[in-house]
């Protein structure tokens, strides 16, 4: 039995906001995108399946929580949410917010373009905001 | 009100396999990859925070019992789940059984390769042992 950590490239790749019932609550260092990556604290889970099903219900609720909060704060054309993890096997759950005048709409964001950096007030503002959102 | 029906582009790009008490089951007509779609059938639906909180709840039952068909029948290494719809937006969810040879592999399929037509022999039986493994 292994402790929970999390995977060293979306420690690199994302700031922490948030820790929820279940899940870390990340936002993606790409200003391209609002961009939030939910990681369930369950050690060595890979697909949403290896969640028990008491696990999976609150791993739903949260995704809807944070799907609400981009809704409300940035009213994006379209929510994409998607557990992939073909590079990164940890499960975590992508949430992003979409725009039809974004860099890749229609396209799916992964490969298309580099991440762009944040502006560090941005950064801040933008972190804030979520976190007051969700409501802790 | 409107009543539910599936967007034609779903229609042309997938063969119906099922319904559950939420959702359609199509598969999507891609033999580079085992690919189910789950459809809630209500109408004027976006995303998945547009479902009641029960609705949720039998989403994602449907969702995990997709995926531990896919998980059952074809050993993938990984699952990708995914609700996108910057395309297609009635609210569908992609469960892809993804494999380190895969064409894509460990890039998202989307855009990726034109689809695969089907041998008739394999859609029917592929067809055929999932419906069998939902357990209908």
């Amino acid at each position: 039995m292994t402790a929970f950590s999390l995977d060293p490239r979306l420690t690199a790749d994302c700031e922490w906001l948030a820790d929820l019932a279940l899940c870390k609550v990340l936002l993606l260092k790409d200003a391209n995108y609002p961009w939030l990556v939910l990681v369930p604290q369950v050690a060595n889970c890979k697909e949403i399946i290896d969640l028990s099903d008491t696990q999976q219900e609150q791993f739903w609720r949260e995704s809807a929580a944070v799907s609400r909060v981009l809704q409300q704060l940035f009213k994006p054309d379209k929510l994409n949410v998607a557990a992939l993890g073909n590079m990164v096997p940890q499960l975590h759950i992508h949430h992003i917010a979409r725009f039809k005048n974004d860099i890749s709409w229609p396209k799916p964001v992964w490969g298309q373009h580099p991440a762009k950096s944040y502006d560090a007030d941005l950064l801040a503002e933008r972190s804030a905001k979520i976190v007051q959102l969700l409501n802790l």
